[in-house]
């Protein structure tokens, strides 16, 4: 039993539904298909679900809409039609956004159902195309499918009762087609998911039904081991973990938010990262535990935005509870560390920039000066981080002397480097001017040379 | 002006005190002298305070005390006898040490009392000598010096009132001999000073008379870049810097304490390490700043007996406050921390295993897992520490590159790396039974090899 979610890219336009359609025929155990709202068909087009919020918002501030749901209903129209499908998913959408306009406040709610009008549109077209060509297909909606989310519209979290209930799809006959990215609260109130909101939702389905795999077709064939706007066309990574999948998307990797794989992630269910536009590629395995490493460092990512707190005290190493105390003021203000190096008599705290403003850092500083009376303090901004990631590294021997030689050979000053603690990732703060040549250094090394890692 | 401080193997016997007497004549600027009690003359030598020490324990446990003061008698009279001074000094002692015994009840302040004998009495024998061989020397008292120190029977601290009456000394004729080791409480008490005591008094001294050198005679040329015991005569150090001794000498070298230079330190005066047999080598010059740097590594430091507690929690990053509170713990269990590298979910913390009992680590297991809720948590020990020094070091593109190579040929493991606060220093963690072979490896690339430092 499989989960093919497919993205907006996927689902643009007629034909791209019909590569869809294709995929789904090929394998019968795609039974469970969630599907985003039409995305752009060409680089200056716009997202359906973009549409529905300008209309919302043309709404709310007393603007007329109707040219607004015009386009919407056209962009549709210009799918059915060529699918040879009733205009009557179309007129739907007309009289229930009329409807939601109308009958609904100006609330948050307001907003989510509208916002979700595009996956469950989508998710009916295909449903009846499916059908047209013969498969036994049927629409099923989130709250059918038993995805009951916590009551925070935009941000919804889904709740644990929901599996039991979509296990149930398991009996369910022929191929379900799930609209991504909204649930419906305890109250049965539409409430929709933050970011990334179709893979989270293709990712609960996949626990819920507990498939053999989560399919996630995007437009990409799979996952470059390193940014292929810094390296061209890069290494294609075949599998990676769980664990080395989180560390890339959190540092700088866009390949999707690695928090919307959790649920699946916890049911240890593999992902496949797929292209629509070319279906026999075997994309890029997200798993539990790779058999083989084909090298100790899986991907490279990189991020700008740091800033680095200096704090310089004398005897600082008698001082118990130092640490705790500078950490502590930095909580206190709101911010969050990201690495804490250390000296003797001095320590680092290196933050994201964006935690920072000019009143908060005279403020940090003074606080700091007060109450830890240190000899010297300083806040540098402009530090990017690379960080090579592969689960294991920390046991091969000379990764840490192959990257650094990587860097020094790029005529870069490693400013900070943390390695200790994830056995998967090894972080190297630079000058955010050093990125590329950085990265670009690291890629020679480790994927384009034969040193031998030991 | 000069301050000359000699330790106990330089006062050791009367050819060495000859040995002291020409240094001090060949140089008119030596005005200030510091003295220890006389050391060990061969290896199972008994060492005098450590006689003074075994008589105050036998008086106390109420055993005679007659055998040991003839030995502490004898080695002075085999003293004087050979520079055929008066036996007065050692009648002195006689009657000193029996009044005390006699008069002062078994408190610290007998123990520091007797303690401070061999010094005190060094200092007699020393000034006579100087008179006898035609030179202007005064026995100093260190009350008459105007070492004023905090109440703490062996462990005492000088109080900053002192300095403005040890600059009056600049004033006096002649050359004094102090006895190293103790001062005076306010109240008159004789106290004194923790580990490496005469050293302080040098370093107080030196401070109080602002001199323009503090001379430190020992029994070694001069400091070694790493440990001979692991390599082989190495390299000498010519000069190093407040700093990099700092972090040498916490991190496993032995010359001295460095916390008993800290007086000199902040007065900048300039230390010197020489040896009292071979004075007209250079020896080792300790400074604020250096001129120009012969390498990016001045020195390779190593030590045992560290710990670290590995924390593993999914989705930690998230959690402001995580580290923090891990710290939190440590700090109300009294264990303080070297470093905390940390990884996305994970976050690990080095302390020094003494720290670390059966007991204080299962509580800490079971706070860190009820407090924290963390997924996992593991201690491993036998850690050990390798620091490379060298002030601007983190300005050379290559250093760490040079140094993780070194460790990988050395086919030794990195399980930590700190680097990134201090401009002084770069750790690495390593397993205990590998530190020979990687500072080996180390010493070889930073000290032999001629490969170039960027």
């Amino acid at each position: 039993m499989k989960v093919a979610k497919f993205g907006g890219s996927s689902v643009a336009s007629a034909d791209m539904l019909q590569k869809v359609a294709n995929i789904i025929q090929e394998d019968a155990e795609r039974k469970f298909i969630v599907v985003s709202a039409p995305g752009k068909r060409f680089d200056d087009d716009i997202k359906v679900t973009d549409l529905f919020i300008k209309l919302g918002e043309q709404h709310i501030s007393g603007k007329e809409t109707e040219s607004t749901l015009q386009q919407i209903t056209e962009r549709f129209l210009s799918i059915t039609k060529e699918l040879d499908l009733s205009d009557e998913i179309v007129e739907r959408i007309k009289k229930e956004t009329t409807f939601l306009l109308k009958e609904t406040g100006n609330t948050a709610h307001l907003k989510d159902a509208l916002k979700a009008m595009g996956e469950d549109s989508l998710a009916r077209v295909l449903s009846a195309y499916l059908n047209k060509i013969g498969l036994n297909a049927n629409y099923v909606n989130p709250k059918d499918a038993g995805i009951i989310v916590s009551d925070q519209p935009g941000d919804a979290q889904v709740l644990d009762s929901s599996y039991e209930k979509i296990y149930q799809l398991r009996n369910k006959e022929g191929i379900s087609v799930i609209p991504g990215f909204f649930g419906y609260t305890e109250k049965g109130v539409l409430t929709t998911f933050p970011r990334g909101g179709s893979d989270i939702t293709g990712s609960i389905i996949a626990a819920g039904v507990e498939a053999d795999l989560y399919e996630n077709f995007t437009d990409v064939s799979s996952v470059y081991c390193v940014n292929p706007n810094i390296v061209e066309n890069p290494v294609e990574i075949k599998a990676l973990t769980y664990k080395e999948m989180r560390e890339l998307s959190y540092s700088g990797f866009s390949v999707f938010h690695d928090e919307a794989l959790i649920p699946a992630f916890n049911k240890n269910i593999p992902v496949c990262i797929k292209n629509t536009n070319e279906p026999q590629a075997p994309g890029t395995m997200i798993v539990a535990k790779k058999e083989n490493y084909n090298g100790p460092v899986v991907g490279i990512a990189s991020d700008k935005g740091f800033s680095s707190i200096y704090v310089g005290k004398y005897l600082m190493n008698r001082e118990l509870g130092f640490g705790r105390n500078l950490l502590n003021i930095l909580v206190e203000e709101g911010i969050s560390f990201e690495h804490a190096p250390s000296g003797i008599d001095s320590m680092s705290v290196i933050v994201r920039s964006n935690q920072l403003t000019e009143k908060k850092e005279e403020r940090l500083i003074r606080r700091i000066k007060q109450e830890l009376n240190v000899d010297n303090i300083s806040i540098n901004h402009g530090l990017g981080m690379v960080v090579i990631v592969g689960e294991g590294m920390s046991q091969r021997v000379n990764v840490a002397a192959i990257a650094t030689t990587a860097i020094a050979k790029a005529g870069v000053n490693i400013q900070m480097i943390n390695q200790g603690s994830s056995d998967v990732s090894m972080m190297f703060g630079i000058r955010e001017e050093d990125i590329d040549v950085t990265v670009k250094s690291l890629y020679q090394d480790f994927f384009e040379s034969s040193m031998p890692v030991r």
